[in-house]
């Protein structure tokens, strides 16, 4: 048997290795058009940075090594020019030299990833992207020169980048056409990323567009001048996926190559895994693009099984994904509220700030947690987490209990390992179960932030239950303050009417409500409290 | 409706805040035997060692401010005498006064928690223990003048004790029976543990016991005598369940309070929770003691919603644990391998030692994980980790994929988030996965490192696929080297018979092992590797 593999990096060379462990009597080729296989892409941005002080720390592989242990015919700089699905056979062009030959196989695998969208500018010839070593060869020298920098585009690889550009003691600019950082996760969580981006003097216009980019500056469409040495483009990717399309192959309707869930292409012994694909996603079913490292790695590998015969699924796709910033760590699994709200599916959203462990034991940072359930079957929709430690840890969970189907409300049941260094003996996952289970059994009501204007202005009372030292720090408009521990004796205060409570994460809000209701008053607590309000800018754009 | 509660740290004070939370009209009592309510127990160590600096930090709530929030009619130094179920009536104790009362309640709580188990020795009363406020009181009181101190007992408070006296310039001892540190974890994850405390400076006597205690020293059985200004006992606990015990309530065989799984004990009106009763485990369905703090808490607010009419129920129990130890961490979730096989439950076990993130990301540390699998349904029994940084989050994942009854296989699919400070792109998780996987389809076959002597003698051929300079550091006695990437050349210089494949952590010995399969040699893979076979002393021990 004879395997062909186009493309040699993270989907590509998982399938070659995996099926030389498979079968040591198969024949396995590797086309790669590029100079390096098998680098660490997702480490480019920390090179430039100096994090990774050693190029060759890239370099996972070489055609040599993988020759060596895996007895694998490499070809770097290689390129597949067409696919003949029926005669299979591959063009293939050696970029060296340009001889053309042709190469047979009796399972192609498809691993062409994705490539960076570049918006089409004048002057966009000197803006560089980031996607494999011979790119950061030239953004790493273009470094070497600049005092400035301008990114384009603010989502993760974007916001890598200008945190590893300021390593460098260059002075950046990050341009946005959203009105966040980040775009999967939502406005408020995100907001926390873009203050310690500001923090660490990045600057960052939001809601931005670029109109020309010139010799050592980029114009914006509103006529400021930015400073730009050095330009990034990282405004996505697209799926390299041209190759198939002239084959042949089914593109969806995101332009990439349609597989089942065993990989198969729309033509027999035609395989394709990565970045190049649609995947199933596993909250609609439907299909979409996720380029992901580690979901291209998982897939190769499991391209290798299905050529040889075992009985392999690719389950459908959660898309977690997380990005360090300075002091800061984001993270997301699932769908995100204005996802769920634009596809029109009904949710429930929880917002929590727990402590990364226990508050009695020294430097418990808080985090940001948010998640969104189905109201009707308390299934977990999607979760996202952004603060100092523990958010890798409570994204993993999430995302593995949406992998088991755990539903919302019993994550207050999970056993999850406590020591006062390491969480808390309710854990911030339990918490959120709890308030899951209170919504679910209606024992709590909440409002979001971007609810609050609308139930003032229709005559709720906002009464901040927190000390009078937080309050006169910063409450909501009209709010007034009676303390939790004073409520009960002075609940009389409070005219008739709807009561909207609030403190400064929720939790006593939560107290404040339920007494309320028992005590027969309308209430409702402002979910996540006075620090969600605020971290979604409410006092700024909700007025 | 009058709720009595016995208790009022973890289990009774979340009884008695989620009881007021749900019911503004109960009449809510807590009646407390010691000074103190809802303290923080799993900080008392971290508080003998300084980290955490103020007492105060310790005390969580006051009756005070208990009283304030949630209405709650909190006694401490009032110990609950006996209880008459029929007539629904305690009796207490006023310790100060020493005034008897009844105290008639409709529903009781009971949370007694568990007492110290202090062994019967000549000297005994000079051993301190460490269970609650007043305790740690004492034992800062003699640390202060303490130059040695003797730790008895090497679970996870013992070791938690050893390390904080340690901080605190104290030159420690720690004694225990077993012949290994931490017992519930198998012997090869606890002994990084032990050399950890070694290099750190703690005497560790293993396999000993201690005969008498004198003025200040500490005699072993062996006649040795060990220096001991202070003596802390930390050799288990015990169920307070007595008082049950009294009043007729079923007790099991583990000496705890028997309850459903709606907490209710064999009276009616009569509710256990925490430490003192016996909770039904997840892997044998069957009732025993798992005191922890977490289980406890959660069965404490579970109560009240049961008591409430709510249709809660209390989930079979992981019993997820965790310790920090100087630069390590070590826990666990679900069954020991010695515990599955003192049970005489088959089981398969995978050894691994993964980087805690990306390698070519800066500071990637190595950390042992353990997985124990049901040959037969592939359900995950248990899993135990030990390693600097990560361990916590894949001890977190590992549990909550039981719980949502992943099979071990399927965690190669799991999705987790990964950028290089964080993960990797396959990660630890999954490639226990892979592993799992591959035992389950025979792609794999592996020997445990207590095996290998066995193999050795009767026949096998040790082969060693590492480098020639990691050969040269040190291998099992017998094997010939051959480094992976030159296996296909020279696969004839190996003897015709089994082979025994080893490699630095099992990864190579893999590729090495599928390789060998498929020449048509028999051969097995060292699980873990060398490493877990030296962490296990096997260089020691089993010859």
């Amino acid at each position: 048997m004879k395997v062909l593999i186009i493309g040699g990096v993270a989907g590509g060379m998982s399938a070659a290795t995996r099926m030389r462990r498979l079968s040591e009597s198969a024949q396995i080729v590797v086309l790669e058009r590029g100079a390096h296989v098998s680098f660490a892409n997702c480490g480019l941005p920390y090179y430039v940075g100096g994090v990774i002080p050693k190029r060759e720390s890239l370099l996972l592989q070489t055609p040599e090594s993988l020759a060596a242990r895996f007895r694998l015919d490499v070809r770097v700089r290689h390129e597949a020019t067409a696919v003949d699905p029926v005669g299979r056979t591959v063009t293939v062009r050696e970029l060296d030299s340009g001889r053309e030959y042709v190469e047979s196989f009796d399972e192609l695998v498809l691993s062409t990833g994705a490539s960076a969208v570049v918006a089409r500018l004048p002057g966009v010839e000197r803006a560089l992207v980031l996607r494999d070593v011979t790119d950061v060869d030239r953004v790493v020298e273009a470094v070497g020169n600049a005092r400035s920098a301008v990114v384009i585009g603010a989502g993760f690889i974007g916001v890598e980048m200008a945190e590893n550009l300021v390593r460098r003691g260059i002075s950046t600019t990050v341009i946005e056409r959203g009105p966040q950082v980040l775009g999967p996760l939502d406005v408020e969580m995100a907001a926390p990323v873009a203050a310690e981006m500001r923090t660490h003097g990045i600057r960052l216009e939001l809601g931005a567009e670029v109109s020309t980019i010139e010799a050592d500056t980029v114009t914006l469409s509103d006529g400021s001048v930015v400073p730009a040495d050095l330009v990034i483009m990282s405004i996505g990717v697209r799926p390299e996926s041209g190759l198939a399309r002239e084959a042949g192959l089914e593109i969806g309707s995101g332009a990439g190559v349609v597989v089942d869930d065993r990989l198969r292409t729309s033509m027999p012994h035609i395989y394709a895994v990565g970045d190049v694909v649609e995947k199933r996603d596993s909250v609609s079913g439907q299909s979409g693009l996720i380029p992901l490292a580690n979901s291209a790695n998982r897939q190769g590998r499991l391209v290798a099984d299905v050529i040889a015969g075992l009985p392999a699924i690719d389950p459908p796709a959660l898309g977690t994904a997380i990005v360090g910033v300075f002091g800061l760590t984001a993270a997301m699994t699932g769908w995100s509220e204005k996802r769920l709200r634009a596809a029109k599916r009904p949710f429930r959203v929880i917002h929590s700030h727990p402590l990364a462990h226990a508050g009695y034991y020294p430097d418990a940072a808080a985090m940001s947690l948010k998640l969104l359930v189905d109201p009707d079957t308390d299934q977990i929709l999607g979760a996202q987490a952004v603060g100092a430690d523990g958010v890798d840890k409570r994204i993993d969970v999430l995302a593995t209990a949406m992998a088991g189907g755990i539903a919302a409300s019993r994550l207050m049941d999970l056993e999850l390992a406590y020591a006062p260094q390491f969480g808390s003996a309710k854990d911030a996952i339990n918490m959120l179960g709890y308030m899951a289970d209170n919504l679910r059994i209606g024992a709590l009501r909440t409002i979001q932030w971007h609810e609050l204007d609308e139930a003032i202005s229709t005559g709720s009372h906002a009464v901040d239950v927190r000390t009078p030292e937080e309050f006169a720090a910063g409450s909501i408009p009209g709010a007034r303050n009676i303390p939790l521990d004073e409520l009960r004796a002075r609940v009389e205060e409070i005219p008739a009417g709807p009561i909207l409570v609030l403190c400064q994460v929720g939790q006593r809000g939560n107290s404040a409500t339920r007494l309320l209701n028992q005590l027969g008053r309308e209430a409702v607590n402002l979910d996540g409290g006075y620090r969600t309000w605020r971290a979604a800018g409410a006092d700024r754009i909700c007025r």
